[in-house]
């Protein structure tokens, strides 16, 4: 098939194209009729292929015309495959050994292929087992703190910033995705909605009815719509992340664009307090989690700490962005002005991703995308406790983010909430 | 010449030009040969020709390579007459009459021909001879509140937003003079810039080493960078309107480009401050132009207040935008919470004002560009009061924009500083 021309691949189609691309064709080695080829997606979006062969393994990925989990009805363009390859290339640029390396790539076909991820894991699945990873605080705010800041004002001149922002402007059908399914549909009625039914029914509709919530969930939309500060993943959920107990890799920007840094931030640290959450419904025996539950609060602490840290560090290193020129801060009285503003920057940026954080909880409880953290747990009832403590941590979060000026304030009252029993519908 | 093809037009090019373009000649009239061509531009960037025929008038504007004010010295693209046109072309859709009509555009000799504004004057040189325009506060609160509106996340889908903050994405050149000139270079040593010497020297050096001011600026430049709101004028002093007593015009729009829509008002707000301080420096008889002064300070309170109830009512009226989705405020309840909410955003919108407004009126007073307000009092120590007063004003509006939580607390501090005595250097 030429560049021209897109189709869905099967594993024959599949099987074709990669055989007549030499680099590939002896990476994996052998006769590709002997490649194992396995369709492995299970994400909302794409087709996903592992290819193995006598000498090595790939990864494929490729968008569909439509959202694979709901399906043609709901049309969505290939382009994303275009403005996942841009993220990846500037991540591996920024963030060396933390993304997937691509190996190859087509246009038309919607195509990426990058190295195989193994023995890694999807870091979620790791956390509903209790599993701990050790690399994944440094790694993950190494990745957000290089990604986020050197993408953003304090490292790039306003021509740079003003030409990547309309590279990628044209992803605006992911963007909308997020737009409606996170900061919209949970707080009324559509039709997709889904909820722990007849348990969280009250819960549902008592959001739907929370005008404060609303005036804040549309606050962050707006900020989201209309704050290009950094390249952002857009996605980076514990399902966008791949880990074993020695490596990270941050997977599938394919909602990259430029946006808000805290909506990155604040879905590493959503993703984390579900799983905390999530870990009551998943116990045998009272407390048998209860190491992997501190090291959960223990991380989310750290994932602010360590990225703020980080960030910071860049900043001070040397920012030759036009935010903040340092000719304006010239010696000792002004290095500590401006010092005195980094950290009002950071207080900002944690304030909003506080405020994201929470919009990300909230969808996947009411929205249309649920994540196994919560959907594992087979007991309705349980299920439902887990997720109503999680929300009632979401709602103060969103409506007043400045309530918790500090990462600990927002563990704390996670860990009070622990043993909280929530009055249920049904 | 072909479209392929940039130079520079002296008069008889400019003439033989015109000449082939039917439409223009008809619209001239008489021979070629009689017209009358007067290049008039006094702004700071391009040609501007003045054509008169038997028949009737065209303005004429040519984008040069370079900043005219400074010269071949500073290049400038091209391309920002591309960008006025396209800003001109949006504007006379959403703010029909208060712009001039474009007759013909030549994207290659980066040249506009426009209708001929005439009797109309540049409201600056009017407001220097304390005339007073009883059309003004109408006329640019409408453009301003239809073109900010319509071209927000209030009234555009997120898709729509995104594909035009990209289109004016390229005007970054423009952008940069604004950051330079406006946001950076008037608080540190910058060889362009100047003010009235000896009397302002001091003043001068304490802003340099005013670190408050240097972070309450550089937060402003940051917004001005990273928050494309709406499509904003970029320019809009009292030299880019022309009016007579019944007319409005707004011209110039070449720094076009999405930004945050308290630049446009906070510019108009700060023109007029500046005019009133200059008043003073320009009367020849204690208390002769009170009349225009006071007209002055209550044009300020009306162009917000008018603004602001516009910019209302286009919102109330039926926002089909992405932001504030109306299904999250249903009902008498809803309606009242998103009423309130309205009412916030107007009011971070005004906070956003008084500070770019405090920039505008710095910057012409110690920066490269100054305005004939201060500029044509020949007194240099007159002079220097007055702009040390709208200094003083212009400070306290930077660093602490929220001590002026409504408009009349400008100009009632404008009115307490206009007979204030500052001390002076040299």
């Amino acid at each position: 098939m030429g560049q021209g021309d897109y189709q869905i691949l099967h594993e024959a189609d599949l099987r074709a194209y990669l055989a007549g691309l030499p680099d590939l064709k002896g990476l994996l080695g052998g006769e590709p009729a002997a490649w194992a080829i396995t369709e492995v997606g299970d994400g909302n979006l794409n087709l996903v292929f592992i290819v193995k062969g006598a000498r090595g393994g790939i990864a494929v990925k490729q968008a569909l015309p439509y959202v694979r989990l709901v399906g043609e009805s709901w049309p969505l363009p290939l382009s994303r495959a275009h403005y996942e390859y841009l993220a990846l290339m500037r991540q591996a640029q920024l963030a060396p050994g933390l993304v997937p390396a691509v190996l190859h790539h087509n246009v038309a076909l919607a195509l990426i292929v990058m190295e195989l991820l193994e023995p890694h894991i999807i870091m979620r699945k790791g956390l509903v087992a209790a599993t701990r990873y050790p690399r994944f605080v440094d790694d993950i705010t190494t990745f957000m703190a290089r990604t986020l800041f050197f993408t953003s004002d304090l490292a790039l001149s306003a021509a740079e910033k003003k030409e990547a922002i309309a590279a990628f402007a044209g992803n605006h059908a992911l963007c909308k995705i997020t737009e409606d399914l996170i900061f919209t549909d949970p707080y009324r009625i559509a039709e997709q909605n889904r909820w722990t039914a007849p348990y969280l029914d009250g819960l549902a509709a008592s959001l739907r009815e929370d005008l404060e919530l609303h005036v804040a969930v549309s606050r962050l939309k707006l900020k989201f719509m209309a704050s290009p500060e950094a390249l952002i993943h857009g996605d980076l959920h514990t399902g966008s992340i791949m880990v074993t107990n020695s490596q990270t890799r941050v997977i599938d920007p394919e909602f990259a664009f430029y946006g808000p840094m805290g909506f990155d931030v604040g879905a590493v640290l959503a993703n984390l307090l579900m799983a905390y959450f999530a870990s009551a419904g998943h116990e045998r025996a009272p407390g048998e989690r209860a190491a992997f539950e501190a090291w959960v609060l223990e991380t989310v602490e750290q994932v602010w700490t360590e990225f703020a840290r980080k960030f910071l560090d860049l900043w001070r290193a040397g920012a030759a962005g036009d935010a903040y020129p340092p000719s304006l801060f010239p010696g000792e009285k002004g290095a500590a002005r401006l010092e005195a503003e980094r950290q009002a920057y950071m207080q900002r940026l944690f304030t909003d991703a506080v405020g994201f954080a929470a919009a990300k909880i909230i969808r996947r409880i009411f929205g249309l995308a649920h994540n196994i953290d919560f959907e594992l747990i087979e007991d309705a009832k349980k299920r439902a406790i887990s997720e109503a403590r999680a929300v009632r941590l979401a709602r103060v979060m969103m409506v007043e983010p400045g309530a918790f000026p500090v990462i600990t304030d927002v563990t704390a009252a996670a860990r009070n909430l622990r043993d909280w029993v929530p009055e249920l519908s049904g």
